[in-house]
C-alpha cells in the first residue's frame, strides 16, 4: 500500500537515547538506541509502540515501575476520530477505507509523539492519547492542544490529497484533570487511564465536528496562550448533569 | 486488591494445546501448552492476551499469517461498556472505580473466550470483541449472543456484590457482517477490525441501557434460537441515514 501524503516525510521516530518514561518515573536510565540498547533488546526490552521515546518496561510493567497497582496523575487526555467515517464506510471500497485509517493513525501519532504524549489506545478510526505520563511534561495541556492543532493541519492536507468524494475531517476532544493510571484487568499488561476526566474528554470529542478541537475550560485555561481565539460553547453531555462550557478551536 | 466475586471461580484460561488461530488460518500446529510449547516460548511466542487459546503469532504477525495486508471476513462484532460509569466516576473513590473496571473486564473476557471470541480492544470501562477470527466459528453470531447473555448474568451478580450506591449495569451492542481485518497503522503490530459493520455494532451499543443486549437484525436472524424473545426497537443512529430495526434482549 502506498501512502501518497507521506512522500518526503517520515513518521516521527523520536531520538532519545534512554527511555524518557523510565527516567521520569524512576530515574533509571534504560538505553533504547545505540549499542548500549542491544543487550536490553536481547531481553525483549525495546521501544514502545505507544511512543518511540519510551520502552516496553514502562509500557508493560506498570506495577514494577510505580510499585503500586494504580496512581492518580494530573494529565491531559486527548481523543480523536474521523468524522463521517461510518457513512463513508458504507460507500467506498475496503482498501480505500484502510488507507484513510492508516493515514489518520500515522499523522496523529507523529503529532502526539512530537509533544511527548503517548498513543495509549487505537480503536479503528479513533485513538486516545495521554500527556504527562509516563513522560512528565508540566505544560501537558499546551502540549496536547499543540498536538491537536498539528493533527488537524496534517490530516486536512492528507485527506484532501486522497480525493474522497465527501467532506471527511477529524474531531478532537481534550480535557485535563486527575486520572487513574494502572493495569485494570488481570489478563492485560499494558497500562491505561480511567476515571471521570477520561470520560469527559471522550464526551467532548463526540461533540466535535470535522476540523474542530473541543476542549474543557480546564485545558483551555492551562493553555491560554493557544486558546485565546477559541469560542465558548455550552454542551450537554451524556452522563454529566450540568451543561459543560467547552472551548472550541476550528479551522479558520 | 481482592476481587470478592471471583471467589471459587477462575478466569477462563482455555485448554487448547495448539494455537487455534494458527490452525484455523494456516493449518499450522503451534504448541501453546505443555512441553512442546517451551522452545516456542524461548522465541517469544506465547499465548495471546486477546484469547489464551491463540498465540502471539496470530496476534502480532497478521501479514505473515494471511499473506496480505488485510482480509474481508464475515464476523460478529460485540461492544460492551459499563452504563452509568461517567456519573459514577465523579462520585466514588478511585480504588473502587478500578475494582469495578477490573471485574467488568475479567467477566467479559471469560464469557468471550468461552465462546471462541477474542478481546480485541479494551478501552477503560469498555471493550470490543471479534467472533470468527482468528478462531473460525460458523455460528459466530450465536457465539456472540451467548457470550453477551453470560456477560450480563455474571456482571449483574458481580456489580450487585460490590454494593455500589447506584444502579450500575452493562450495555452490549452486537452486529454481524463483513469487516476488514488487518494492521491499520504503520507503528502497531496487532490486528483489528474496521468498517461499517464495526461502527454499527458500536452505535448499537451506545443505545443499550443497563442490562440490555441490542443487536442488529442480521445477528438476531443468525442466532434465531436465542433471540425469539427479543423485542424490536427502531433506532436512529449517528452516521446512518435510515432508522435501524434493532432487536433487544433485556433482563427478565
Amino acid at each position: 500500500m502506498t501512502r501518497a501524503s507521506f512522500t518526503g516525510e517520515q513518521i516521527y521516530r523520536g531520538d532519545a537515547s534512554i527511555c524518557r518514561g523510565c527516567w521520569d518515573q524512576m530515574h533509571v536510565p534504560i538505553p533504547i538506541r545505540g549499542a548500549l540498547a542491544l543487550p536490553f533488546r536481547a531481553f525483549g526490552i525495546t521501544r514502545s509502540k505507544m511512543n518511540p521515546n519510551i520502552c516496553t518496561i514502562c509500557e508493560r510493567s506498570f506495577r514494577y515501575v510505580k510499585k503500586q497497582r494504580q496512581v492518580t496523575v494530573n494529565a491531559t487526555i486527548l481523543f480523536a476520530d474521523i468524522r463521517g467515517f461510518t457513512a463513508l464506510s458504507e460507500q467506498i471500497e475496503p482498501v480505500r477505507l484502510t488507507e484513510i485509517v492508516g493515514l489518520f493513525q500515522d499523522h496523529c501519532a507523529q503529532a502526539i509523539w512530537a509533544h511527548d504524549g503517548i498513543v495509549n489506545k487505537q480503536m479503528g478510526d479513533g485513538l486516545m492519547a495521554i500527556f504527562n505520563f509516563p513522560i512528565v511534561r508540566k505544560d501537558h495541556a499546551s502540549a496536547a492542544v499543540t498536538a491537536a492543532m498539528e493533527i488537524q493541519r496534517h490530516c486536512a492536507a492528507a485527506l484532501k490529497s486522497l480525493n474522497v468524494d465527501r467532506a471527511l475531517g477529524v474531531g478532537i476532544g481534550i480535557h485535563s484533570g486527575e486520572v487513574e493510571i494502572g493495569e485494570f484487568s488481570s489478563f492485560r499488561s499494558d497500562f491505561t487511564a480511567i476515571g471521570g476526566a477520561v470520560n469527559l474528554a471522550a464526551r467532548l470529542e463526540s461533540k466535535a465536528d470535522a476540523g474542530e478541537i473541543v476542549m474543557s475550560g480546564q485545558t483551555a485555561a492551562q493553555a491560554s496562550h493557544l486558546t485565546s481565539q477559541a469560542k465558548t460553547r455550552a454542551l450537554s453531555l451524556k452522563g454529566i448533569e450540568i451543561p459543560v462550557l467547552a472551548r472550541v478551536l476550528s479551522k479558520t
